[in-house]
């Protein structure tokens, strides 16, 4: 159904291709292909290509004030790989994995093959139930906890700089694993960035990172971010995986970011996504019944709505679908059966005047389905 | 060491770069990255770039003549990944899985993550030991048997018509999933093609393939060959390990693909590879004591000699070293702590006259080992 050019779609996770630096790329790869001795065609190493890894460890100390060496960072197929070999690494079968509820899918969906069996821990507005957590953490071993930390997939949710300090504390008493998946983090268009976890637990953060929503996904490359200990057995789990990263695309991308400014590229993108979420909220505010709630991100590229506990996000799915607006319902990011009153609504890759026309149809759907249950 | 200039190579499995055709890729990726609404920077489908597994298909119904279709194709980074993907679909901790001694290293790599049994299987010159394998099947539930059918890695041995068709009948009789690995086979350069063993096995066969040796490593792309139920896990499987591979190299080998003629390529390819292995092979049979016997492999880019039972091939790498000759010795490719009187010698990657001056000094050394034990 997305497929279709009459559908207004919110239901992918695709960054909007027209901010892709195509012709940025051209001229990179034209560089790299140019110099036959050294062009990425060969094997290359497991870890990644050495200067790539270095402008990223440069960016953690100078964005982020954290003393990442290059040799922490390990270059993946995405950030989806780096949550494989997390699972690789660290998941032995019925072993204990705490995760967001609502869930980023990815991480399910990789975890899962390492058949853990899962906790699920609730969001509030300002990052994980703290005191759930803290109850799981003192009655069970939990092997690892994964959050998507900034602008979450799906919720849009942030943890706030306390919540943060808290889940440090309360990790650091432990040795679970914390898993902070960080694609969104850059795309940051209001409010201030808080601390990464590994600002206090360095010795058990492992840091998510990708290039898919900065640059291009279709590069398929993002990096795992980790102490040496869990590195080095990172490494040896890329090795059996795949050998080593694409290492044509690793040198094209270097060669891009050495030609670019990258904040330039990621600050041209976050205005236009702040335009897009601001368009959503408003068409929202004028066009949802007051008695649904959403989040505001602030960064990121979804936005959460709950309906009123008479209203199934399902059937409001199908009316949806007949009307061409697409979204997802919110029970696969749900391991309970729950999510039935969610929807995730992505604002990145739709025009304005198309997402408030999409808000505008699932609003009138809306008020029909309240009047019916009346 | 492999590393230093003045050291002459035998142990790496790298292709000869100067047969990367690097200015064929640098005029695909320019076209490709000329299309800017469609030049593979998106997020691509998880089964891969649907023209280049019609390619694909294409390529073994024309040239093996078997009924393959586009969906019994998935792309993947290498054939390493096709490993990882089959353990993480078939391989149940303390399931026993059958392999070639000497196995293929990165297959052993790619399965201990899931922790299966391993029973190993004697290769001799037409193949594995069909009268071990058989007894095997009749005693133990097996639930893969991994081949590396071509030119294997790392002893040059290739299967003869009558052993696969041996193999054939023993695997149909058992619900054991052949892996027929053969990133080498298309480098033949004697002999005459022999089956592959989907012609018997449709049901029960997952092929590997790979681009590494025949257009660019660098790339980092190869496919799995599998009927529809086993390829409907692949495809998960794939999804959860890392969404899809790189779509923008997917794109550019495409458009390589279609601007020249791949046979062409590869007969220049095993043409170098055939004087490199003359070189080797005329080398070795003058320089080598009589009592080295080695293999003479038809095609891909290893052969593997075995010493007398006096000899430790340990021993020689370290005396090979000290007169910067390097291979690798048979011990990493026995899971029994054999191979001590095997080597791995890589004719690839090494001039002619290199290959000629490297054997004559391992030659040397060898005559010197033999009248020390004498």
């Amino acid at each position: 159904m997305t497929e279709n050019p009459e559908v207004i779609s919110f239901a992918g996770g695709l960054p909007n291709p027209r901010y892709f630096p195509v012709q940025e790329i051209a001229q990179a790869a034209s560089e790299v292909l140019s110099r036959p001795d050294d062009c990425g065609l060969q094997y290359g190493p497991t870890e990644g290509y050495l200067p790539l890894r270095q402008y990223i460890a440069q960016r953690y100390r100078d964005r982020m004030g954290l003393a990442v060496a290059a040799d922490e960072i390990l270059i993946t197929n995405g950030s989806q790989q780096g949550l494989d070999l997390v699972g690789k690494v660290f998941i032995d079968r019925a072993e204990v994995v705490a995760v967001e509820q609502p869930a980023y899918l990815g991480a399910l969906q990789a975890f899962s093959v390492y058949e853990p069996q899962f906790y699920t821990v609730p969001l509030l507005d300002d990052g994980v139930d703290m005191d759930h957590l803290e109850h799981l953490l003192g009655t069970r071993r939990v092997r690892l906890f994964h959050t998507v930390i900034n602008f979450q997939n799906p919720s849009g949710i942030t943890y706030s700089p306390p919540t943060r300090r808290r889940l440090a504390e309360a990790l650091g008493r432990t040795e679970t694993v914390l898993v902070e998946d960080d694609p969104y983090g850059p795309l940051r268009f209001a409010g201030e960035p808080a601390p990464s976890m590994r600002t206090w637990l360095e010795g058990q953060a492992v840091l998510l990172g990708s290039f898919s929503k900065i640059v291009a996904p279709g590069l398929r490359l993002g990096w795992v971010c980790a102490p040496r200990p869990i590195m080095d057995k990172l490494v040896i789990a890329k090795q059996a995986s795949d050998l080593h990263s694409n290492f044509l695309c690793q040198r094209i991308l270097y060669q891009y970011l050495m030609n670019h400014d990258l904040d330039e590229h990621i600050a041209t993108i976050t205005a236009a996504y702040q335009r897009q979420r601001d368009a959503m909220v408003q068409a929202i505010e004028s066009h949802f019944p007051p008695e649904v709630t959403f989040t505001r991100p602030q960064g990121g590229m979804f936005l959460w709505a709950t309906l009123p506990a008479s209203l199934s996000a399902l059937d409001l799915f199908e009316r949806a679908a007949a009307q061409k607006v697409a979204f997802v319902p919110g029970t696969p990011f749900f391991l309970d059966n729950g999510g039935l009153h969610h929807l995730r609504l992505n604002f990145s890759n739709a025009p304005e005047d198309r997402i408030e026309e999409g808000i505008r149809r699932l609003g009138a759907i809306m008020k029909q389905m309240l009047v019916q249950k009346a």
